[in-house]
């Protein structure tokens, strides 16, 4: 242990994926004993002290800052985690990569193209190692239906279809603005389920079935006016309450994709399913050790959907965990994201998604809100290299 | 049509039964227009005038009669469907086959085993065509299940489990005896739920896995006063509530029985599971056009139970129906059981379950109540042909 | 039953629907006996002399024809069934209407609006009885979804969705043409699964949640040519293989429906969901006898989707059928619909949908059709009355 | 954190188990913030230096040793955790005792009733802390089920069914003996699927629904030789490989019980159902973040059984982790009850399930098997306080 490279991580934020992320750091050791760097739990920052300092002791931070700037300045600091709302993105990795330091950013990547933009030149230039937190690729079954597309079982694609469903913005008296409710503020979050949820939904596919060409998209902000926690008036509501796209991909395929946060009885239903011409699969982030597949070359008569239960060791991810059959949760798409990037410093290859592959799905992103706004198909400028 | 060899039906009993294999009769016509012989309506038989009338009317029988016994001397019935209580199935099964006539009895063939055998004699001594209704059989998706033990796909069987649930007399005010309660009522079910649900479940249990040599049982009467419909007192329940046994199959694998008229929110489920060294099977009445199968065989990274959509023309029987992914339902069941009848006159084969195979069912069914009763492991004495 | 008013039908086209049909007509005595009128199996009708000589026997049609227009001439016809290809609906119901007869057509109306708009002229300069089969309406979960919806139990209505995919014609080898697969010749079906089956999920859709006002739409051909079986030759495919639209409906829900016939794994998957304020509801065609039911007014512990298993006599159409816990299949909703014709005889009210009701569907499939094609929003003109 | 009180803990056992406790002292940290006591992984010891070397510097502990003595014998050790086959866990507990360590055992307490009564002597003269990981009490959704029937929403209960079904030693070449295949020695294991897998759900049983009266029980040992990794020699099997027995609760209702490691297709599924006279329950460890739940007093047209997802704040444990829909894993059952342990060591109260409660636990275990070898029925003895 002793001899493992240490890498000093300084979080950024301290919400939610604030929490995930620093499980994942935190589990590393134990899971993925073999990698040769290690993450050091260096510094937090969040801009209120005593609560920066309660999770600075509850999770094992050696410091904590209240200025994210402090961060960027410290030569102690190897790599930035930036879990802040969406609205900081941008500048914080600007930041961060004009000191060289290795970002891990959460999506998604920018509010905006032009952000994003900002900040894929920024790494570039810099040349520090990135990734973006589009946590669900690390999902074992999802990773299994990415290997099971790759191995040619599916033939030609048809179909992609997604949702994101929530149903937690129903009640009009949910604010916008503030720390719980901020993706509900279109200034801190640039967009509402399609930045949110679609995007997750956008990246899997593309990783999965390749690049998007165009999109035909509608957006409904169901509740018009909300208050706002910062300025205490009911306002307008900036953001898309709702977004169904369509479109077609490079290969020919019909994708389908919608995202609310209206879906009464959903908390995170994320669904994708994916048709070929001799077989299909279908995924539920509800449900998600489980993979269900249909193999057209099963014999006819006993021929149908298969649910597989995605726990075996010859199973992705999953030799790291307990037995067969005994199941794993949302957390560990994190560490297995948090392992792979510390064994991408190690074997030198890219830890996608890179900032480069979510600046193709902040693409998609913008031109979906382009569509909804001229109601009219656009082109997304997509080349996926996946 | 017309030459088609006409067989003169008479129902005795019009409730639940009555109007299911009535139906059954009345669909063979459409959809197994090749059978050479055919079933008409010529009587039914029920003791309330105005309501057998009324009956016969609106499902179309040429006659009726309020006595059994002026069925079996009419010379124009060739075969006596018996869909009475329990207690007056030998009575009429004995007449009925000292005058030649075919039968088709429901089921339980009897209240006891000594009753089952004197119709079994009966049946024997005359050489008539016979069947008990054992429906389930005939569900597509249970007839595939056992097609696929029969070719061998599981190996050696470790465990075969079944059950059957209900929650409809729950309320002690649920009365015992009557048109509607008869089923409550020892004198006139003989038994509760072994006889009504368990013998489903002994019947399907053994045409696929076997026969089975012994048992150790328990039940229970959970309500243990119901006012009896006829004599309108309160009177001790006599029948069983609830029945479970464990047992050894003649192929040495392990059999588990459940049923219960107390299991709140199932209306009638009835289930089995069979576990084979390669492969296992699962069905669900309640999802009847389903079967579930998982293949050991199958790549190990996409392995997985399957859910087969039985409603395919390679699929039993299902070429007489609609088109793939269209469902049928439970009455479908009595419709392909009496196809069978039919087509048996044809073949010259014995339509199973005849009376020898039910009496068979009974012999678990004695064992299971005696030894309960005795709180002991019993022999069935089964000597199963299938 | 000798003093039931008959009404004399006469099927034309004896394919899948005429079975469908016929089976109910056939069914209506038995199962809903106290209907004052009732259908007579008069005349058959189809090209093929044979065929149709064996259609009417199997099925007990008191006659049968070979050219349509003898059917119309015939004064002993009351209705007239219209279940031939797409092509010849208007032309049939034109004639039948000039001459009086009530009509029974197979959906879709019509293979264009403007085909449609002479129907519902015809019938209405007429004034004769008419409905149109988009049967799943009289699938009991769906009626009771219907009912859910109307009770106001969902409150203000987010989403609606629905898609109906099907897998039969990925082989590039099937043809187009003929009387199996006269569903994939534009010229005998006017579109592909736009009016095959999307038309019955905006049927539905309609039905229980309002006009849709405009759509947004993609279609897609992946099997660009195919032989015709009428002229021998490769030709191009001129109908839709697959096609998705969101739309806006009156009530300012967001609407989302896709179809088609390259989903590997999914025979005849129809399902529809329906988020609103206070509760949800899901339907699927492949498990027909449950409706899934989401109310957010349950106690928050012990909140959850709910699956109705809807066989109970309380629960639309299930009195006329078995036992509760027993459920029925697809033919069931054709038996209801003509049930519910006949009984609209007696009551003198419509038996929706109507052909203006339908015509209404038309629209919509119309716009989304002209949608696709222009690749940009359409209205649809209707106006919902339903 | 500084203040917060040390407890030194050795583990005993560096297997499956030793990993998913360690995992659970430590995220108590991070998930338990609040909790006065914190665990120290002061040692871990195995018999292998290498192994048990490398165990401790992946998971971080401060020692090692190899030989057990050692550790009771270290005054640096407060709390001793047992993690070995279970022919060790009497001695283990026994010397801990004596030398007044806090003690956690795995399940089952010990291999026989006789050994399990000298432990909870032991650990009653110790007077020392003392629980037994049966670790399912802790899935969130066994703990809502708890609550529930707790609460008196099930009125009378009538039926408990529970399984645990496995497939992993179906082939033939498995051996018996040895560090992964220990259970299958009855030296080692005491029994086989009765003491490792039955046990969990007897206790769940007992502590949700109250006492088990008297069984009746069979066992089967289908493989009857193997090959010992000890001896290298082929001997008999002295496990039971599937056992099923029948009971009865003190509260009157039946219970039914079964498990197997030969059930074909499944991994780890554990099972149970509660049926009461006003609703029922269900759950299923391979969907562990869901319970099933019928409500007969739900109005009867959309009754059903709800699919609970148990991933809410106001569901047991949830609001440790993180957000509404977000499932947790099997490991979180371990977390869980460690927590629960140092809160107990706060609040003075026993951490149940105690080697009390286990003990009661064993006896059901020891009248099942005497029960199967004597084939008869067995009083338990049981005086469960749960």
């Amino acid at each position: 242990m002793s001899e493992k490279k240490q890498i000093r991580v300084a979080l950024i934020g301290s919400g939610l994926m604030g929490r995930t992320h620093t499980n994942g750091y935190k589990r590393i050791g134990d899971f993925f004993p073999e990698l040769e760097y290690r993450p050091v739990l260096a510094a937090v920052c969040s801009r209120n002290e005593e609560k920066v300092k309660a999770f600075a002791e509850q999770w094992g931070y050696e410091s904590y800052e209240t200025d994210w700037r402090k961060i960027i300045e410290r030569d102690d600091i190897d790599a930035v985690d930036i879990c802040t709302p969406n609205d900081t993105h941008a500048e914080i990795a600007l930041a961060a990569a004009a000191k060289g330091k290795m970002i891990l950013c959460e999506k998604p990547l920018a509010r905006t193209l032009a952000e994003a933009k900002t900040m894929v030149d920024a790494i570039e230039a810099a040349g520090v190692k990135n990734t973006v937190w589009y946590n669900y690729r690390r999902v074992p079954a999802v990773t299994l239906a990415k290997q099971i597309v790759d191995s040619g079982k599916l033939g030609r694609i048809f179909h992609y279809r997604a949702n994101f469903l929530q149903d937690w913005t129903i009640s009009p008296d949910v604010p916008q603005g503030g720390t719980a409710t901020w993706r509900l503020d279109a200034d801190a979050a640039g967009s509402g389920v399609t930045g949110d949820l679609l995007a997750h939904c956008i990246d899997t596919a593309m990783w999965i079935n390749g690049g998007i060409k165009d999109v035909s998209a509608v957006t409904e902000t169901f509740i018009k006016e909300r208050k706002h926690t910062g300025t205490g008036e009911v306002q307008k509501v900036g953001i898309d309450d709702a977004c169904i796209f369509h479109c077609h991909f490079d290969n020919g395929s019909l994708g389908l994709f919608e995202s609310t946060r209206y879906a009464r009885g959903h908390k995170a239903l994320y669904t994708f399913e994916i048709n070929g011409e001799h077989a299909s699969i279908r995924w539920d982030l509800h449900d998600l050790n489980r993979l269900e597949y249909f193999d057209h070359s099963d014999d006819s008569i006993v021929r149908g959907w298969r649910s597989i239960l995605v726990t075996d060791g010859d199973q992705p991810y999953m030799k790291r965990w307990w037995i067969p059959g005994t199941s794993i949760g949302y957390e560990h798409s994190f560490i297995h994201q948090a392992a792979d990037f510390f064994e991408s410093l190690q074997t030198g290859k890219p830890c996608s998604p890179t900032f480069k592959d979510a600046y193709e799905t902040q693409k998609v992103c913008e031109a979906v809100l382009d569509s909804a706004a001229s109601k009219s198909w656009k082109d997304t400028g997509v080349h996926w290299e996946g």
